[in-house]
């Protein structure tokens, strides 16, 4: 390997000009950047518009001088790569500044273009109060724009990552927010339910949330916007941010002829090599092939990328390591709460008709007897067959960053839910459970697998048949406090036992408490004494997550 | 199964009374506690003398009354067990208050008697002012004599768990104390270099922390007690506690014949059963297999006293269900630092004789960009053969948990240093980094088994051989804020590729940076430049871990 060319300077091109030159010294090497910018944080861009990250400078992790000193890395900022040549091994490259086109021999060449925010064709969207965030330019004319029209209102369209940034940055500023979102929950990833958690904290901080609702077309009017939403509603604003989603940046590759593939990335193997073996491509721009369903999949995160690069430059210089597959763990600050997820969804388990079982656990984030413990509601779902986990989500206040990433090792390593109920975790009072809430989540679908335990879910719950009736095991003080179900009848779990002759022997007895821990003793109790009973996972809290109305 | 008797109320026992009930409804389950108290927090005891935990009801999860109503478990306070008649399965039992001896017949017996302090035979330790700390009439205790006394001066022995949340404790109340500890360091279960951190907080905290010394003897004064220490000195206090360490009550178990193990606890088989079939033990007294090693340890902790509970009964109601050995997976809070580990330490592997390396990784808890991100000082011990993780230790102020609970789960799944490389955790600026610290422990560990990097330890570079040399890669400013390594050649990295000629080709480099990562670009340059060198893993972070005297 002699001169290597890497088009995309940001996470995995940059991690991969670094690992090239710790590999080889002597190697020419060159990385293209479309943009001003190379190895900065575009994570952190929300935070900044925020203020929550005061200094810009905190941005930029790498400059194209720093990157000469440390790594002889020929780094040439608005220099972008317009054309390839597979068969002369070259790439032709537009100077922007200048307009000079120029070509560059390679021996390889490394993709990592990216990928770039989805603009819908929607009519008026092309007006200068309309921003999208990517990179740094992006952020630096969305603040220009904050301070210097001291918009009231903004409307950010999209509820994924970018758009609930946003979203928060805005309350951050003491800007009032709307949020329009096509479907009818934020944060794709996670299911409903797990959403719908959000979807309460959003309007407890102020966020005007509109789910199910489209952006039909956008008016500039004296004001600011007027934008036309599909429930025939007219919203004024004064800056709109539209943050629906990002697509690979596939155009170089296409006109190459390199194999895209059928999410619409740029086609690679386990080496990360596209269809022309001296091209490599990694980052947002490729498909990767999903962990458990072994298909092929678009990841946009940060974490994937610099893995990816890394790979390709040991490829590269003659290694031949594998790409592991993607599991898409992902996680986002909304507010006081954070949503994660590793690996399948529910709704991915369906569409894939996958056979799924799921619970639901709501524990504390460290011992209930010591001050701050918050709760963590965590969704778990496994293989019906051996338990093996497909994916779970997790909503809370606190340590929910830890417990994905203790089920994403797990599923990694091909655990099932028969060994968490085995896990061994650090506790001690401030920071965790003698029986975590991974544990508890073990336990709870390993009786389900074993049928130790019979569960139900909200919409048997909701949807009650003519032989089935409710039973609330909790006292009644938190059914005043938090409500309850109606027609459910109440007998408080240290009462069950002796009141027993209350509950008809000749229906099914559908069990719930508030988390469901309380239910599964009643449940096991009702059981051991002959009755046909079924106990609600997750309780009248996950009740509530499904059946809540923002 | 119809009549099962359990010996102890707490973590074990208390697990076991409640899962036996949730199996069968119709069987007599019998609990004696010889103490007033079930189920309770011993955990958080610290935590109610330094008044973190403010409320004293919160250390009571379960009363006799509150156990018996949902459990249907005959709860027997103050009642001691005190013989066991194996052949006609009975226990002799005595009831504390009134001096009555009854017997009880039992299909199956449980034995969760737990461990009582080490009381070492130092004349003059049984004095009034001399405490130790087990349960909540011992908190009391301490919590009358603190509030009747008001001591200034307090002195604990012994600086493990206990020792060193009762020095917190005492500091919290505005209390000076002495920490008095026989080895070199605090904390057993991590090494030396991972305690001295904690050494250094004790200190800045106003602790006055002994090392090395051993308390000799006690004599009572008319200011409270002389403490004649082995390096010579009086000490003066007004109050001691002792915390050196537990030992497995096993009188009962030893006058029944029971099989008692080569670590002095009760030996039990992976069902939690004694060498008598009917009865089982588990939780501090018994002892368990190591994890890594298969060899027997005594682990008293609470998360597998708790599961050990849940198996037994499990066992005892006709599963066939294993424990699955023990890690020793713990973390203690120390003023701001947390210490965690799992697995085996590097005095443990040694004492093995088992063949491992290290790597030292000094990350960030989150996005170092973003506001409130914290060190995380992360040791990693591995197998030099095929990269198999044997245990981890990490101190910081923030992430501690998550750390090791991912390499908790890491090893338990018997995951190598490879596979960490791998890992996809939860990544946004607030909660972590794309390439996070545990990513980094596996590319550092990687890169040596594969050769990629040769590394060196502070043992090394303390010792410098006649044909090594120094080089310190950081940037000056660095070495006049946090020192450096006398003799060492300074040549920032950024310059080193222009300033090769400053090296001796006919020594070997010894390479080090603050953290260990620029070494490794600076090891990775000149090595491909022909120069013979090693980097010092942990740089010269780790080095002052090692050389700190406290």
């Amino acid at each position: 390997m002699k001169k290597l060319l890497i088009v995309g300077g940001v996470a995995g091109g940059a991690s991969a000009a670094a690992r090239a030159r710790r590999l080889n010294e002597q190697a020419e090497i060159i990385m293209f950047e479309r943009g001003e910018f190379v190895s900065f944080a575009n994570c952190g861009l929300p935070y900044h518009i925020s203020g929550e990250i005061e200094n810009r400078d905190a941005l930029v992790l790498q400059t194209p001088a720093s990157f000469k000193a440390r790594f002889n890395v020929d780094v040439r900022v608005q220099h972008e790569v317009i054309a390839i040549d597979k068969v002369a091994k070259q790439v032709s490259v537009k100077h922007l500044a200048t307009g000079e086109i120029y070509q560059e021999s390679y021996d390889a060449l490394l993709l990592s273009p990216g990928a770039a925010p989805v603009i819908p064709p929607i009519p008026g969207l092309q007006n200068p109060l309309t921003f999208s965030l990517r990179n740094i330019p992006d952020m630096d004319r969305i603040m220009a724009q904050l301070a210097s029209q001291k918009p009231q209102h903004v409307t950010v369209v999209g509820g994924g990552f970018i758009g609930l940034e946003m979203v928060e940055a805005m309350r951050h500023l003491g800007i009032d927010v709307s949020l329009v979102e096509l479907s009818d929950q934020v944060m794709a990833p996670v299911d409903f339910e797990m959403a719908n958690m959000l979807h309460k904290t959003l309007c407890d901080h102020g966020v005007d949330l509109k789910l199910n609702v489209a952006l039909q077309s956008v008016e500039q009017v004296e004001s600011g916007l007027q934008l036309h939403l599909s429930d025939g509603s007219l919203l004024t604003t004064q800056m709109l941010i539209t943050a629906i989603g990002v697509k690979p940046e596939i155009g170089l590759a296409v006109d190459a002829g390199l194999e895209i593939g059928s999410r619409g990335g740029i086609a690679v193997n386990e080496q990360m090599q596209t269809s022309d073996s001296a091209i490599y491509a990694v980052g947002d721009a490729i498909e990767s092939i999903d962990f458990v369903t072994g298909e092929p999949v678009l990841v946009p995160l940060a974490g994937p990328a610099n893995r990816q690069g890394r790979i390709a430059a040991n490829n590269i210089f003659g290694a031949n390591e594998s790409y592991k597959r993607t599991q898409g763990t992902a996680i986002c600050r909304v507010f006081d709460l954070a949503v994660a997820s590793t690996g399948l969804s529910e709704k991915r388990l369906k569409q894939m008709d996958i056979d799924y079982d799921k619970v639901y656990v709501h524990g504390a984030s460290h011992a209930g007897y010591f001050p701050g413990a918050h709760p963590v509601s965590l969704k778990l779902l496994f293989a019906t067959e051996d338990g093996k986990i497909f994916g779970a989500q997790a909503v809370g206040k606190d340590g929910i960053d830890k417990r994905i990433d203790v089920l994403a090792v797990a599923l990694r390593a091909g655990l099932s839910v028969y060994d968490l109920q085995d896990l061994e975790l650090t506790y001690a009072p401030p920071f965790g459970s003698a029986k975590d809430v991974l544990n508890q989540a073990g336990f709870v679908a390993a009786n389900r697998l074993k049928g130790d335990t019979v569960l139900c879910h909200s919409d048997e719950v909701a949807n009650l048949a003519a032989d089935q009736v409710l039973l609330d095991v909790r006292n009644p003080a938190e059914l005043t406090q938090v409500g309850s179900i109606d027609g459910a009848i109440n007998i408080p779990l240290d009462q069950l036992r002796q009141r027993t002759d209350e509950l008809p022997k000749d229906k099914q007895i559908l069990i719930f408490c508030q988390v469901g821990l309380r239910g599964n003793v009643a449940y096991r109790m009702l059981h051991n004494l002959g009755f046909d009973a079924k106990n609600l996972t997750g309780g009248y809290k996950t009740y509530q997550m499904v059946q809540a109305k923002y």
